[in-house]
């Protein structure tokens, strides 16, 4: 019995699908034509992008710019032989990648208590709206997104969906007050990039970022920092087949960590939390070992901090988290059963779905019940201090 | 008894630092000025290049350029603490970095039986001569490498190290026929970029590199990758402290390993060898889950081979290293026992020189002997098909 019914599983990873009025709903009128908004464009005529199908499609359209994207491996629902072009229009996906009362459904279908829905259209950290023309917009179409998400969202189901935002990142004074503002409604986590560098912001190495860092510092709210959010992947060659750098997303969640644990933000906020999200767990051992072996050897010259080893770090302040991961459960003492937590990645083509509780169970098998409930719930509402529920 | 003493130590990544006469003295007259020669150069006039210390330092002129690491990362029998700036002349160095007789005294202070040694000037994969200006220079500029790494080197010691060599890149029929010649002068294993892409070349997912893969296939010479050969570094920030990157370079043998198992390499040339050199062995049960994840939900749609499953090429087709890897070796069944080889890769930093058997000893410490054997010695010379010792 490895996962044993009074577990609740609680998924720090999935996403949600934004609905057409969003920002429509939200924004003063004169945004009307320039904030997000959904239109028709007839592909066939059109542009075509990436594995988009022909025909009639619903696109974001956001200060004159068209983004296809409108479902972006939105695949919950479908067998993996029929992945092949991205949702055209909301009714080619299921009614839960953007209806928060249907999602409850999908939830209760795959046996999931609760989980954190990143964004889709302004990409998982927020990063869609930094190379924005109209930086006011850019600020309340932030703000619209995050209210949706915290009133609409979540408001929908109190105790399915953990309270999430973003940030607006090209400025860290005001991103420091806009997480004031949406922890005060409630937020228990907010998007953070995995590496600010390649989106042309200051670097985890600066105090540039020390006013967001101390904002949740102090409220105990993890940055959640999902793989991508950098805008780079690994380098592959220009012709290598999709699952060639779909695999080797995890190496830019060990390089957020090494990243992380070689600057100065864990030693000037030691209560500062991070969740690397949908890096899996598997590879953390090695990395971990790898870091302290590096620091070992190049403390002296580096200019780094030569006092606290970062795996220690790591265990205070950084957790992982696993979909399938056999390999990661198998070396959790390594990791540090206190440093796991569980995703399903809906709608996403990692996730699981309508099997996420039946493929837990399984992968957990050979783990003790105490030390699955830890991994699948306990840790994670740890980590958001979130837990709607009483035992 | 982890490592006994009938074990000979056998590592897959070391490194030479040529001598200054290595092509001079085997160049036709009229490349005197044109190919690789030291010149001594006052760095308190001229120009400084990253952790190169004042004063007057021999450098490398090739084509009118110059190159400043005669000696990089060349710090054997130096403490930690002492790291800082690289060698600026031959003296800074331990003779043992460029001359073979002094290099196995080194070995056997070290307790280690035999090495391969990677070149220097010419970069791991002798990428230094793909921009050639004069590509007839260049061409002979590998082979006098060959030359002196096949005749000289290990002419000096047969059984110390391994016979290795390097390949003219920019042109697949001539590097076929370099292999073919070296392979007739004794060579047991060549280098290779573990990414052709971002040097300008075609990729792993083309037949450009058949002609050479059939050559190496068919004398059972394995194809040894060392890490950064594709001249790329993991995405840090800029201003990252040099751990970080340093931390992060497995990542590059684990993107060369999802690049090859998702390519048609081992499925048109089954027999085909590599050695993913330096990169670490910690990661690779995760990351062969997670390969083998990505494969069997997406391979329908991405036009990869469908009837192999990717971590069963690796269990035919490719070798890792470790040089202090707890956790690799706590997962070696995981990894395959017969998948694992060792380096000390002197005399760069992440040797233990000159306590390589000790530390050796100490990771194998929980390991059966015949494993430990297999790990060190056995594995590395069924590898390489060389082994010039009885029992």
């Amino acid at each position: 019995m490895p996962l044993q019914d009074y577990m609740r599983l609680v998924s720090v990873d999935d996403h949600a699908i934004e609905p057409a009025d969003v920002w429509t709903s939200r924004l003063p009128a004169k945004y009307a034509e320039a904030g997000p908004h959904v239109e028709e464009r007839d592909f066939e005529q059109g542009v075509q992008l990436g594995r988009n199908a022909h025909g009639l499609h619903q696109v974001w359209m956001y200060e004159g710019e068209m983004f296809a994207d409108i479902g972006l491996n939105a695949v919950a629902g479908k067998d993996p032989s029929e992945w092949d072009t991205e949702p055209a229009r909301y009714e080619d996906m299921r009614p839960g990648c953007y209806d928060p009362v249907e999602r409850v459904k999908d939830l209760d279908i795959d046996g999931v208590q609760a989980q954190l829905c990143f964004p889709s259209f302004p990409r998982f950290a927020g990063t869609r709206f930094l190379p924005a023309k109209d930086k006011d917009l850019a600020l309340l179409c932030v703000q619209a997104w995050n209210d949706w998400m915290l009133d609409e969202w979540c408001g929908a189901a109190p105790d399915r969906f953990i309270p999430f935002a973003i940030l607006p990142l090209w400025d860290a004074a005001l991103a420091a007050t806009e997480a004031t503002r949406v922890i005060g409604k409630g937020a228990k986590a907010i998007g953070f990039p995995e590496n600010t560098s390649p989106l042309g912001l200051p670097s985890f190495h600066t105090d540039h970022w020390d006013p967001v860092f101390a904002v949740v510092e102090e409220a105990g709210v993890p940055l959640c920092m999902h793989f991508g959010t950098s805008g780079v992947k690994p380098t592959v060659a220009p012709d290598a087949p999709t699952p060639v750098v779909i695999s080797l997303m995890g190496s830019n969640s060990a390089a957020a960590l090494s990243d992380l644990l070689f600057s100065p933000v864990f030693h000037n906020f030691p209560r500062l939390k991070v969740s690397l999200a949908e890096g899996g767990i598997g590879w953390i051992p090695y990395q971990l070992e790898r870091i302290d072996y590096v620091w070992e050897r190049h403390r002296y010259y580096s200019g780094i901090r030569t006092d606290v080893r970062p795996s220690d770090l790591f265990r205070r302040n950084v957790w992982g988290c696993f979909i399938d991961d056999v390999h990661g459960l198998r070396s959790r003492h390594e990791i540090g059963v206190d440093r796991i937590t569980w995703e399903s990645d809906y709608p996403h083509s990692d996730s699981a779905w309508p099997h996420s509780r039946k493929r837990a169970a399984e992968v957990l098998a050979d783990v003790p019940d105490e030390e699955a409930h830890r991994s699948v719930e306990l840790n994670a509402c740890e980590m958001f201090n979130w837990r709607p529920w009483s035992e």
